[in-house]
């Protein structure tokens, strides 16, 4: 944003005059205005009616008393785009923009989008095609259909591509603190990463949740992200349009390019933004994020009054990585004391019924095992008994709240979780979030919570230490051209990358060169035509003397003059075999109109497709960014010493692979592409045994 | 259950009186019976109290007007045992026994419960160290906590062996049908089978949920689990316990034995039954089962009304295994003229806005796109506004119920399903349920319950048409004693599996058996006592002359003496060198206390660790069921001509890999286990290369 539309943001967001455009959904969004509590002017704008809402009715934007600081606009495109030029002359604040029929409607929306842009100026306009903004913190809402949700002074913005779910967020009945709400639209001016930067700064806003449908500018978002990291801002991401019909279908939702998940993935791994799959997820990381805090660390003590709920507590934190350290003779002993007979000493701990809600017998246990657990973390299941069935909920309360004032006193962040979502009354959830302990629905959401806080924590960490550097910028979609094998590799010494002993020469020159490399050796034709050289024949591997290379040579001329005849050439690559590797990799390196320059990393050789093991990093990375995805592929344990083979040293790879990264980062304006595979793994050096580069077409 | 104890289960289900034997709790569940709507005789047990709940107190059961049908037992374990016997004196029906402090309790407790069992007689007797059991159908509960619940006249009769977890699903808010509830306690007379097994033959009990923690009898699971596959009725069975600290809690919890993970998934895989791993799935596809029914495949027809509900629909469907089939250009078409012009013609469909709550517009639109997608099943998205901010619930309703006329229409099962589980109000739910849609609260919950119930079905067909045979019921923990290579391979022979030509030679004699194989070979020193041939030096592979044999001879005697020197011998075994194989595997077969024999099968070899893909069989097992997980194997895809290898025929690999499990059934008396890896495969055969047998151990 400029400063003048950071200016023009602001009084948007905290208006002192709401002027309402339209007809029925005007009319709406003026009830929801009031619903929020917003005490400042309710201005409405309709030269057919009298009256909106109670509010009497200007013809025009014009005849408002002033320019006012925020604008509800629900009327059709062609007059909408009027209506901003009018408001951006006048100097009002911002717009919402409800109208829809812009880019996300074809060709003729394109245009009237292009008129809209045309007439914002330094409007702060949200939308168009969105459901606008609620203001939870300051009381102000332009939104035009029924909502929900409450603040309790602080709490999550949220920002969403899907009005609907937007409305079904604010419907949910999960009491997460809510400060803002934001339906993006089209993000035809403003984008979410505007909204990331102007709301990072609010101290109330304590998590940031994203619904993001596809990004428009992901060097902007990682800017975004970063300063969000820095900020102390956690911020939560639900990318939906995973699927391949998924992705189609949100292309033609709001105009957003979807893209490939594994970019994604990797921007969000880079940025330290927290991923989850579901809004129900999303809503109890936020929860647990605003209410709690992230822990830091993974260890959690956890309680229960069951032993089916320890259980499940032990088995879904096994499944994703939370950790239950359990105790040590002398501290088992100390806890036996302070429980009853019956149970059985262990984290996550059963503390049994015959205590059950005497807190003066539950606090001690809570707040022994949570020392004895050295828990970075503590969570406590309750089911709570449905309104009117039950009298026994001061018991469980008695003891949540016990919980409540260990954990404060521990000064670690706390859940209380319901094993079924539904299995905590807002009552309790209210006083839970006074306590400060965050109320969570299912046991296995909360647990998946805590696990995202406590990654955030490290992946905060960690980025702050070195925070990554900038994407690349790259020129849209260039033209490339293949080069051939030899061609590639011999750009690929400048990467650092070993490569086999060989020679690039004639058929009838082909033998010699081989006795000079010395048996055995394997023979390729040269071809910048041949992209697929087994398929045609042009590779012959473990040739071991002069006439199996002279042989070798003819059969394939012969195949490829049948298989790809205009490919075949009389140039050929004569390599040494290289000697059997630790393990063979695949790496890729390609460049995304969106993301810049990726690097994927992956087990090769023949097992490529079946063992699925690879990662995706974004350009530039460093050694320890390479190094931690190093560490999640399966061939990592291959590299350990596997079956007493050599080791190979994960930390020296990374480094290795980082140079070949540099190289790419370095040459983005002429290497499109680079496909090493495999390229073998030795202990102490790399070696491309297959290599394949695509140059940049210069633009003419 | 014998037949006079299923009479008196009968009875204790559907009593005419119950007696409440105790104090505080008998008086909770005299309240439970009544809110239950229970209109028999309620009689009270007390001989400190003049009355409980309003019903005047004998002294002891024997002044009781007769034998009751039901008694309600809640005084301590010792006189409790006492009543029991008097009851079974008595001719009572049966008894749910609340009491706890049996075999959960250590030693004593085992005594008790011994003392329990001599006393029962044919009561039937749930628990003890249990909730109880609630009739929801017939309007009957022995139950000491206040419970919700509802039945419309069918629904899911749930046996769990958590009392706190049955009680948080009779409180939660899902609107799940409901027959009975039961919590099954230590299962010492009666035990979840026997539920199961009562209850299939009841046509309102239209699925089964089971909270399993561990099982007493597998092989009376298995033939439960087949009457109900025979009689139609799906079970749902939520396993807990599968981490290492769940496990041992387990235990505690209620002295049930907890096994591997794997048997119980090859179990329930083997029987049809569908596994869930959260109570809110467990609630939700039992919702489904009861409510929609069981599709006839995996194709669905979803709708929504909103872009970003539709991309989530595709997400997770793609995720999991659910289709939804895109519409060819004419249905397209068809849909098309039905269609806003806004809308995007796809599957999962967003019909769009301007056609919201209008049923003459949409019943159209869902009819045409369920039978162009030849839906199996259909679902539609709605998140329905909180009670009290929004009137426009009568518009979703609209679109909802058109919705379930069409698929009443098309007779396939149907859902609605809120993204939020909560955004779905408890009237609208009845209104669904009534109208014959399944109320589904969570898009993904859903989804997963519409997945399991299809693949119940598809397992149903396969299991009727040849229904797996009776587990085997083996010697408990026999000692066992491992036989050398040789001998193991030489047991082979029968199992139809080849062998490397080979000899069984001294030292002396092994250079000239190698030479009479034919080189390369492999030489191995043979002794029962040397497990681990490998790390004692006792495997040489690829010799290549007589020389290179007695050499190696040399080297093993030396490193064996040093190693493990009490494993030295002078027996060898040379093998000519197997060609290399297609792919290897590891098959291992092996004994378990409560599963029998069990199966594994995996890609063996060097990565087996890495790729850590392998499936387990319960035996016996046909070549239907081999061939099954074989193709759940990566394994699979290496035997389909992966990068130009030989084909290896799934179905003949199935067939030979139920030649060696039948082997092992019929030697179960003497072969206690059997590991094979690598197990090369080949095209026509399959060779052992490694083997090892371990032999039951004859009982002194």
């Amino acid at each position: 944003m400029t400063p003048v539309q950071r200016k023009n943001f602001d009084r948007l967001m905290q208006p002192a005059q709401i002027a309402f455009v339209g007809g029925t959904d005007a009319e709406i969004a003026i009830e929801e205005a009031r619903r929020r509590g917003f005490t400042g002017e309710i201005w409405a704008v309709n030269p057919k009616r009298r009256e909106m809402g109670g509010v009497p009715c200007v013809a025009s934007v014009e005849e408002l008393p002033t320019a006012p600081d925020a604008v509800f606009l629900a009327i059709p495109a062609r007059p909408a785009i009027k209506v901003v030029q009018s408001l951006a002359a006048m100097g009002a604040g911002g717009v919402v923009c409800y109208t829809a029929g812009f880019r996300e409607a074809g060709a003729d929306g394109q245009a009237l989008e292009q008129a809209l842009l045309a007439a914002v100026g330094d409007l702060a306009l949200i939308g168009p095609n969105c459901y606008g903004m609620i203001n939870y913190l300051d009381g102000a809402a332009l939104w035009p259909f029924a909502h929900g949700g409450d603040c309790p002074g602080y709490g999550a913005a949220i920002i969403t591509q899907s009005g609907m779910l937007s409305s079904d967020i604010t419907m949910s009945r999960r009491s997460l603190p809510l400060t803002h709400m934001i339906s993006a639209g089209n993000q035809s001016v403003l984008a979410l990463e505007d909204f990331v930067e102007a709301l990072t700064g609010n101290p109330a806003v304590r998590a940031i949740g994203l619904h993001i449908e596809g990004l428009q500018d992901v060097a902007k978002f990682e800017r975004a992200m970063l300063s969000a990291i820095q900020a102390g801002t956690p911020v939560v991401a639900l990318k939906t349009g995973r699927s391949a019909i998924g992705s189609s279908l949100t292309q033609s939702h709001t105009g957003s390019l979807s893209g490939a998940n594994e970019l994604y993935d990797a921007l969000f791994e880079r940025t330290g933004v927290i991923a989850v799959d579901s809004p129900a997820q999303f809503i109890e990381t936020l929860k647990y994020l605003c209410v709690a805090g992230a822990p830091n660390g993974r260890n959690v003590a956890g309680f229960t009054c069951s032993g089916g709920g320890a259980t499940m507590l032990a088995d879904h934190s096994e499944t994703i990585g939370l950790k239950f350290p359990q105790f040590d003779t002398s501290d088992a002993a100390l806890l036996r004391d302070l429980l009853p007979d019956i149970a059985s000493v262990s984290n996550p701990l059963d503390y049994t019924t015959p205590i059950w809600g005497q807190p003066e017998k539950t606090l001690p246990v809570f707040s022994q095992a949570i020392a004895s657990a050295g828990a970075d973390a503590a969570i406590l299941v309750q089911d709570y008994p449905a309104a009117g069935l039950d009298d026994t909920k001061p018991y469980y309360l008695a003891d949540g709240l016990a919980f409540a004032q260990v954990a404060k006193a521990h000064d670690i962040p706390a859940a209380i979780c319901s094993t079924i979502s539904e299995n905590m009354d807002a009552d309790t959830r209210a006083t839970l979030i006074e306590a400060g302990v965050a109320p969570m629905q299912g046991l296995q959401e909360a647990l998946n919570a805590m696990l995202h806080a406590a990654k955030w924590a490290e992946a905060r960490n960690r980025i702050l230490a070195a925070p990554p550097a900038p994407l690349l910028s790259l020129a849209s979609s260039p033209g490339v051209t293949m080069i051939h094998e030899a061609a590639s590799k011999a750009l690929l010494v400048d990467a650092g990358i070993d490569l086999p002993k060989g020679a690039l020469v004639s058929g009838t020159e082909a033998p010699e060169a081989a006795e000079r490399l010395g048996f055995p050796v394997v023979l390729k034709m040269m071809s910048a035509a041949l992209a697929h050289k087994t398929e045609a024949g042009a590779v012959i591997l473990g040739l071991k003397g002069r006439k199996a290379v002279q042989q070798a040579v003819r059969q394939m001329a012969e195949s490829v003059a049948k298989h790809a005849p205009k490919a075949a050439t009389d140039s050929y690559l004569v390599e040494r075999m290289a000697p059997l590797p630790v393990a063979e990799m695949i790496v890729g390196i390609r460049r995304d109109p969106q993301f810049g320059l990726a690097m994927m990393i992956g087990s090769g050789g023949v097992l490529v497709e079946i063992l699925n093991d690879t990662k995706t990093l974004l350009l530039p990375a460093t050694p320890d960014e390479i190094r931690l995805a190093l560490g999640q592929l399966k061939l990592a344990k291959l590299l350990n010493g596997y079956r007493g083979k050599p080791v190979v040293d994960l930390d020296q790879l990374a480094q290795r692979l980082a140079r070949l990264a540099a190289f790419a980062v370095k040459n983005a304006a002429t290497i499109a592409e680079i496909e090493i595979n495999p390229l073998f793994l030795y202990t102490d050096r790399l070696c491309a045994v297959d290599a394949l580069i695509h140059l940049v077409e210069p633009k003419c």
